[in-house]
């Protein structure tokens, strides 16, 4: 065996050819989406409405365990993959643990992270169509930004709604998203028959990420040869994110090394997903044990203080139900600078993992999330999203727990991206005036008892 | 032969153990820096009083060809290196030419560009001499959030005074450096006697890069156990970025390819003279031919419109002399968005080889590099930094020239890093704001007028 790299780029002759689907493993299967009129399951002929063909199929397919990755899709990700793994090895040095520490950066692509992976798959399945376009929401810009990437390499269009807040204090994502020619509507606007009737309603809203979502699903079913499109929380996520993890299997197992913990930070669970799939592959065919634990922020805890049942994906109840662990489609968090897990809800794979108790939940107060980014940024020399920092917090929890035991753990986590357009988090921190509030058990059960009656 | 990856990474048996002294292949030396004062060369003893001894001895060292890294900068290096070398096959495909391009990309670090790799050997010799800490100034940032990683790192105090405009105007880059730990000073500052002299003079003014190396080196030399470091222009940068040129080569080595036209932007030359290093030795031996072109931009253009002679290194006057292509020491260059590409002055060691014939120049306006910067980001997904952009622009050139004469000539550029943080230009670009101001002959005539009496 040889010594272990700083970092482990795979080959290309080693980079994965399929996508790992989690759910042929799972003996209790997620529940379905229902249809939120007749809620009854949504078919196929349903969702491919507002979906492409293929990623419906992809949507619905509980059963096949490996579907392999298009050779166009293969090519786009050697234009930024394989991402390393990289051994933290100043990081351990820095905190004196036995552990053994690596982590999964997704963050070396100009969207800045792992979104990328499954933008590119949307695209690609909406061009093999002969689609014109697509549309999405985006609140922070990350997703919107990759699906722009993505769009723009396949010559289709991109709509994309960002949330009025977003489009006003971060206009540098805005940009970005203009560089790869897509156009960028600040939401709620007047182009939708939502968008008005929330203007008419709210004048002066700023907007918010479940208003989005009812515009571009909207613009999408309106517009012959347009789709809707998400970045997280269905399954066909969870599947195209599958590569971080079939590529650490592959990268670890070239090395002989297999991880005890493996941590993702968790909003609508496409990382954690992704990173874990061919893990938790094992794990529920019984062939090998992980600890594996999703870590979400205190100000959105979904998982830890949820509960697991049918809710709409969506504030303006235009999507379908999904049965999931969730605070209430209408529970806004309090400010908090994690923006990509601020979702009321979690994929329905994850959740019903979590049910099944194959996997832990940890909820973090964001102030340690920023000190534990720091402490990482300063030895290891990326600058981490305040999402991907949140696993970065439960890392290091748990080196520091083997620093007392003794133990040789080896820990693996997910570092879904850079934290470039995320100074103004940063400048609070270091300013003091970042908010921890954490929702009291009142408040969240006056969300989740407006849940629908199923 | 293998086929070529998307992306060459050097295994770290691979990586450079050593960086590679242009200087000792020139038969002709570049011109030795004198005392302000004195005009006489400078001795190793008047520069300790600035810079770290053996940094000194880098900088007056023309013959040593091969200076072994220290084993704890490698170990730095091994964090965000091997950079990748890249094969911009979709760049290929999208201009149609039968031209091989390369880029060797060095974005990927949290400072976001090439400047890392002599920031750290400058706080590692630094440390090694028992100092406190160092000082510096920086402009558009990347300079000092290069250094402020390496100190933090080593364990040493780091003092940035920041040009006040862009402290007030990227107070994004001010907060990367602080997650660092550094000290982050707009300049002109009352913290030195020239900040409040120029203070006084100029009540409002808000500062220039020439006034911040005044006040960075009056920092150090008031400071028992402090000195100044500076991120380019210097023989002693030139020589740790020459780790850029010497990968670059083990890598085209590896896979049996061998550049025709080596490309790189060109501003005091850190990037360029690393980039080329190991090539120029060859071509200085007699060993290999190629065509080196420096690009600048044409808003300051100091090789392909400057004359060559001795001038201040500062717009303060306390530098020593350099003999170098130069606008003039208080020559103010046109808005440009480029601000790593706005000094006056260019590397000595590439004045003497621009001067020999060694290599060519090109100046490029703006608005046509933010148009290749586009069309590259499209197609190879990685947002450049303007100054990085000038480099893409011309190799675009010499890639659609190919095109029309079908020869199948391999480019390499040196694509020095990402736009993250330069969005306020893409904007413009993007809204038709763009100035291409070109100075005339007489407003450079008016600024060469005052260089130096030697």
């Amino acid at each position: 065996m040889s010594a272990i790299p700083y970092k482990i780029y795979l080959e290309e002759s080693e980079m994965p050819k399929y996508w790992y689907n989690l759910r042929a493993d799972m003996q209790k299967k997620p529940a379905p989406l229902l249809n939120p009129g007749t809620r009854l399951p949504m078919t196929a002929e349903e969702l491919s409405g507002v979906f492409c063909q293929e990623l419906v199929k992809q949507e619905l397919d509980n059963d096949t365990r490996e579907y392999p990755i298009p050779e166009e899709i293969q090519s786009f990700y050697r234009m930024y993959r394989p991402s390393p793994l990289v051994r933290a090895y100043c990081l351990e040095e820095k905190l004196k643990t036995p552990a053994k520490i690596y982590y999964k950066f997704e963050g070396n692509n100009t969207s800045g992270s792992h979104k990328l992976n499954s933008a590119v798959a949307q695209a690609y399945y909406a061009k093999r169509q002969g689609l014109k376009g697509v549309t999405t929401e985006t609140g922070a810009g990350q997703w919107g930004t990759a699906l722009s990437m993505a769009c723009s390499y396949f010559g289709l269009d991109c709509k994309v709604f960002m949330v009025k807040v977003s489009y006003e204090q971060k206009p540098f994502r805005r940009e970005v998203m203009r560089v790869y020619g897509a156009s960028v509507t600040p939401s709620p606007s007047d182009t939708t028959q939502v968008g008005r009737k929330i203007l008419a309603e709210h004048p002066g809203t700023t907007g918010s990420l479940g208003c989005a979502i009812s515009e571009a699903v909207e613009t999408a079913v309106s517009n012959p040869g347009y789709r809707y499109v998400l970045g997280s929380v269905l399954n066909q996520v969870l599947l195209h994110q599958s590569v971080i993890g079939v590529e650490a299997k592959i990268a670890m197992d070239k090395y002989g090394i297999s991880p005890d913990i493996i941590i993702g930070c968790a909003g609508g669970g496409s990382n954690l997903g992704g990173l874990i799939a061919p893990f938790m592959g094992q794990k529920l065919r019984g062939e090998k044990d992980y600890r594996i634990i999703a870590v979400e922020p205190a100000s959105c805890p979904s998982l830890t203080r949820g509960v697991y049942a049918y809710d709409f994906a969506d504030t303006g109840m235009v999507c379908p139900l999904a049965k999931m662990y969730t605070l209430g489609s209408d529970f806004i968090p309090a400010p908090n600078h994690a923006g990509g897990l601020r979702y009321h809800g979690m994929s329905p794979i994850l959740s019903e993992l979590y049910d099944q108790g194959m996997m832990e939940a940890v909820s973090v107060p964001q102030t340690s999330v920023f000190e534990a980014a720091e402490i990482f940024a300063r030895v290891e020399g990326i600058l981490p999203a305040p999402e991907s920092s949140h696993a970065i917090k439960v890392a290091l929890d748990e080196a520091l727990r083997c620093r007392e035991t003794g133990e040789e753990k080896t820990i693996l986590f997910g570092l879904t991206g850079t934290g470039y357009f995320d100074l103004v988090a940063y400048e609070k921190y270091h300013n003091g005036l970042m908010d921890d509030y954490v929702p009291t058990d009142e408040e969240l059960a006056r969300y989740t008892a407006k849940l629908p009656k199923m």
